[in-house]
């Protein structure tokens, strides 16, 4: 089990991020041993070049480019500030260690590196994503958020000091966080035949104590609210390489509706990014109509409710069903339960009565 | 390993909290049968019944008491709320399922108890650890936040399906959540000497990838902010079990001052509760004086800020140094600093450069 010459997956990404970082390089280095002045086409970010691939099923750039070239003395800086950037992730791929988006902006402080708040960083940081096609933690810039896992399934660690090392994520019921290690380890041995995406701690806790992960073969995953981006990329991993069905459970809010939709639809903004969503993932509750129908304990919509709500009827990604429908109840009812509520019919109700009956249904359509 | 009738510390909580259960439920019959209206004295808990406790070197409440009698009606509507919370509490222990304060506000709509919102519920949680003198995770109502914690800590879990079961906390590098699992589960086997609290996720990070945990045989937690209640419990319960020396690392701005000064003296919202703060522990940065002489990256005092570092200059457990002294400079130079602005100097820097330095400086005294 400990080879330390076995490839890995994570292996294979890191060399080719590396090669990408390399051509990126070898391209200025290029322009200027011809004595002209190094340019760059970077995919324009703006909303205006968002579209909905319906064949990818996610949102993606369209094909507009800006020009940025060291001709222009206003290019100057986020020319240099660009390359920074990616000179900095090469040295923590190579070094293997790994940054924030925060610590990542310190560092080039420290490094008098004219940033002018984090914000400026945080976009050279996408623009390098967007320009080498690969998720910045595939350059090991890794959110601070964690979400948690816990189920039968046996991971092995890529990373130093824990290379070869195996762990079973169903020997600690409250949960693994989901951290460097985690995202990048390689999955070995799954008895689960399906996962369960949770946006709340109480309703993970309650899922795991009522044995859902046994009674379903399930994994459990808690997001935490909106779910962190490499739990995202997780839970497409776990979806394609285990061909395991993804069944996600948030509040029945216009919130919960969009944590449910950037999980299987992927967001705007990370449009210039792909394979961190789940088309095929099913959003499986609370949705408005089960306010009603299991006489939930709601509250009305707030002004901010029926901003996101406007906002959503406007979104591509909910021109059907169930999202259409849904979003059409909302407006009717104007109120809002959360995933607790159920607990109005006892602690156990939500995974003895909801559950089955939920998956009966999405499973005859 | 695996001895069913094994006694934990976890089994003696429930017992003692089912007694003091039964006897507040005792006490009721017993004025009933006599004919008499039940009554029960309850702890004050305003601020005017706080005070700083100089033995125990934690807030606590004074002895004031207010009355409570069900010969005045309108006492007889948070008399029922608080019986009603106290036979759910029962229930929870009795059926070994957990719960968050949220979810037991909706099980009391279910029951049909008149509660006007949550914090209705959550009051009567409160007034019923003061009057039991048990914080609720004795009585199985959990925070929904995990903090998370890695080193070298063999556990027993003591909660049913995982009973007798071990696992060891330097397994998994991204932490392992503290949910109700962790927090009753017995210390079995531990080679860490000390332990290091730290309130960003980003530095919990740094410190593994900087093998702090075997250059300091340490144990390192991640509160994720403001650390939730049961992980200040085990924090406690490392310190009094294993005799791990404690240090708090937090941002360097009066929230960060804040979230330490709980960890060590406790705080006023759970005066009414004993034995989840540690008076020895040490904050150990990062302190406003930090920002001059390590010359950290800095941003201006806000408003709040300002704000709330005029309440901790009123409040007693400020003081004394660090703490004072710490204000005062806060005072000075108007600015504040995060943890991860060490980064600054590279990512190594405050594992191999600050953390050594500190530790001397702090084993000096």
């Amino acid at each position: 089990m400990n080879d330390g010459k076995k490839m890995y997956k994570a292996d294979v990404i890191k060399q080719e991020v590396l090669e990408k970082l390399r051509k990126l390089g070898e391209k200025i280095y290029r322009d200027l041993s011809r004595g002209e002045f190094p340019e760059l086409n970077i995919p324009s970010r703006t909303t205006k070049n968002i579209v909905y691939d319906d064949k990818l099923r996610q949102y993606v750039l369209a094909g507009k480019m800006k020009e940025r070239t060291t001709k222009n003395i206003r290019h100057l800086r986020p020319f240099a500030q660009l390359l920074w950037i990616a000179s900095f992730g090469k040295k923590l791929i190579e070094a293997a260690k790994t940054s924030t988006l925060r610590d990542t902006y310190y560092v080039a402080i420290g490094e008098g590196i004219d940033f002018e708040d984090q914000a400026e960083s945080d976009e050279m940081i996408m623009e390098l994503e967007s320009i080498i096609d690969s998720p910045r933690e595939d350059f090991h810039i890794f959110p601070e958020e964690r979400a948690s896992i816990y189920g039968d399934l046996v991971i092995e660690y890529t990373v130093p000091g824990f290379r070869g090392k195996r762990v079973d994520l169903s020997s600690h019921p409250d949960g693994f966080a989901i951290g460097p290690a985690l995202t990048t380890a390689e999955f070995v041995k799954c008895g689960a035949e399906v996962l369960f995406v949770i946006e709340k701690g109480a309703v993970f806790s309650r899922f795991v104590e009522e044995g859902a992960d046994k009674k379903y073969k399930a994994l459990l995953l808690h997001t935490a609210g909106q779910s962190p981006r490499n739990a995202r990329k997780l839970i497409r991993r776990l979806h394609e390489e285990l061909s395991l069905p993804v069944y996600v459970f948030t509040d029945a809010d216009p919130y919960g509706v969009h944590i449910a939709s950037v999980l299987i639809h992927g967001s705007a903004l990370s449009a210039h990014i792909k394979g961190i969503n789940v088309p095929d993932a099913i959003w499986a509750g609370v949705w408005a109509s089960d306010i009603t129908r299991y006489r939930l304990p709601s509250m009305k919509l707030n002004d901010q409710d029926i901003k996101r709500l406007r906002e959503l009827e406007q979104d591509p990604r909910y021109q059907n069903d169930p999202w259409r429908r849904e979003i059409k109840e909302f407006w009717k009812i104007k109120r809002k339960a959360e995933l607790e509520a159920f607990s109005r019919y006892g602690l156990d109700f939500i995974v003895k009565e909801f559950l089955p009956e939920r998956l009966a249904e999405l499973q005859k359509r």
